[in-house]
C-alpha cells in the first residue's frame, strides 16, 4: 500500500517546503498547489507545482482531481484576504454564502469553513504536524541559557491561565513576568501582544528591570490542529527581544518553530531562552 | 457617638467631592487632602482642604494626626508618579525601600503597600464604596436602549471570562462580540484596551459589523476595593463609541460610574446600551 498522494496548499515561509519533503520521504506523491502572492514558487524546484489564486476555489477542486489528490495539508502564512480582492472564480461563488458569514466569524469559524468545504468535496484535510511531526517543539531547554526559578515559574503560570482560557476559545499566548500577568493575547495575533509589552516599557507605563517577563505561546485546548497551529520564528524572536522579555516558553507537541535553525540562533544571540515544557506539566 | 473624622485623600475627577459629601451626610468630620497636580481646590469650597505632594508623607501624617483623623479614604485618578519626580521629604524617606519594592510590582502590589503604611501609621483605609454606595452602579439598563439577546449574551459571556481570570489576578475588563472574545486587559488598562479594538478595526484586522462588540467590566475577585475601584467614565464611554461597540455592561456593586449624568447622556446620544448585571447573574 502506498500513502495517499497529497497537495500542499502552500503559504509563505519554510514549512510548506519541509511538510513536501516529510510528506515525499513517506512515499507519497506530492502537488505543491502555492497560493498566489504566499506560496513561493522558487522553493519547489523538485516538485510538481501549480499556481492558484484564493478565490479560483473552482479551478483548484479541479486541478485537485485532475491530480488523483485525495489529501490536502494546508500549511504556511497566508494574509487573510479582502472578500472584495479575491477574484472569486465560479466555483467560489457557488459556495459564497457560507463563505461570507464564516468570514463574519473568529479565524476558527473561517478556517473550520475551509475545512468543511474541502471534506464536502471529498477530501481528507490532514495536520502538517502530523505529515512532518518534527515541525513541532520536541520538549527541553532549547535556548543556550538556561531559565532561572523565576522563569520557570512564569513559564508554568503562563501555561495554566492558557489552558484556562481554552474554555472561551482565545489566548493562545500571554506574556507572564515575575507572577504578574501582563498580556493576554484575542483578537490581536501575538505579535501585537508582544509589541504592546514593547510600547507599555516605552511610554513609562510598565516599569521592569530590563530582560524580565517571558511570552509563553501553546495550543487552545480543542483548536483545530489541521489549519490554525500556533507558530513562532525570527520574527517572533526578534520582537520578544525588542520588548525587553527574557524569553520564550512553548508547550511541546503544539508549537511550531518556523525557520528553525535561524530562530534558535537569534534567540541565542540576544540571550534569550526557549523553554519548551512538556505537555504532562500542566495538562 | 458621632462617626470617626475622615480624610479624603483627593485626585481628579468629581468622585472625591461625592465622597466627601456623603460622609458629612453621615455626620463625620471631613478634611480634604487634595493631591497636589490632581485635587482640584476649588471643587471644595465648603470644605476644610489642605494641599500635598504625593511624595510628601511626613507632612501627610503630620497634617492627620494634627487634625485627629482616624479613617482614610484614597479616591479620584492620581497619575501614578515616577519615583523621581515625587520630591520625596524625610517622612517617605524613612519609608522608602518597601516603597521601591512595590514600584517594581503591579497596581495591586503598590496599592496594597500604601495601604499597609498607612495601617502602620495607626489609620483605618475605608474604601469609597463604603462612604457612598450610591457612587457604584446599580442594578438594570441603565440606558435608553435596552439590549438585544445577543448583546445580553455577550454580557453574561464577559462577566464568566473574567471570573475565571481572576484566580490570575488580571482582567477588569474584556470586549466580546457575538461570543467571541476580542480583547483581555491585562496591564495596559482599560482605555487601550478599547483603542485596540478600534486601531483593529481601522487596520482590517478585525472585520465586524458596525455598533458590535460588548466592553464588560467588574472588580477582580478578591480585588482591594479599599484602593482600586474599577470606574467609567465619559472617557471611557466616547471611547466605546469610537471603537464602533454597542454597549458597556458593568457587574453591580463593583464598578463606579464617574460623572454619572454626563456617561449616561454620552451613552444615550450614541446609542449604546448600559447594562448593569445583577452580582448573582454569574458569580
Amino acid at each position: 500500500m502506498t500513502a495517499p498522494a497529497l497537495a500542499v496548499i502552500a503559504g509563505a515561509g519554510d514549512l510548506p517546503r519541509r511538510v513536501a519533503l516529510s510528506a515525499r520521504e513517506q512515499g507519497r506523491r506530492v502537488l505543491v498547489v502555492l497560493l498566489r502572492g504566499a506560496g513561493d514558487p522558487a522553493a519547489f524546484p523538485d516538485f510538481e507545482t501549480v499556481t492558484i489564486g484564493v478565490g479560483q476555489v473552482g479551478r483548484l477542486v479541479r486541478t485537485l482531481k485532475a491530480h488523483d489528490i485525495s489529501d490536502l495539508c494546508f500549511i504556511g502564512a497566508v494574509i487573510r484576504p479582502d472578500l472584495a480582492s479575491l477574484r472569486p472564480d465560479l466555483g467560489l461563488i457557488r459556495r459564497l454564502p457560507g463563505l461570507v458569514a464564516a468570514f463574519r466569524g473568529g479565524d476558527d469559524k473561517l478556517l473550520r469553513y475551509v475545512t468543511e468545504l474541502a471534506r464536502g468535496e471529498g477530501f481528507r484535510v490532514v495536520s502538517a504536524a502530523e505529515i512532518a511531526p518534527d515541525l513541532m517543539a520536541g520538549t527541553g531547554i532549547v535556548s543556550l541559557r538556561q531559565p532561572g526559578p523565576s522563569e520557570r515559574d512564569d513559564a508554568r503560570t503562563g501555561l495554566r491561565l492558557i489552558d484556562d482560557l481554552a474554555a472561551h476559545d482565545v489566548g493562545q499566548a500571554v506574556v507572564v513576568a515575575g507572577g504578574r500577568v501582563l498580556a493576554i493575547e484575542a483578537a490581536e495575533g501575538t505579535n501585537a501582544m508582544i509589541d504592546r509589552i514593547r510600547d507599555m516599557r516605552a511610554s513609562g507605563r510598565l516599569r521592569l528591570a530590563d530582560r524580565t517577563g517571558l511570552l509563553v505561546k501553546a495550543a487552545k485546548r480543542g483548536q483545530d490542529m489541521r489549519m490554525d497551529l500556533p507558530t513562532i520564528g525570527p520574527e517572533t524572536v526578534r520582537r520578544v527581544a525588542a520588548a525587553g522579555l527574557s524569553g520564550l516558553c512553548l508547550r511541546a507537541g503544539e508549537v511550531i518553530i518556523a525557520e528553525r535553525d535561524e530562530t534558535i540562533r537569534l534567540a541565542d544571540a540576544h540571550g534569550l531562552v526557549l523553554i519548551v515544557e512538556p505537555r504532562s506539566a500542566t495538562s
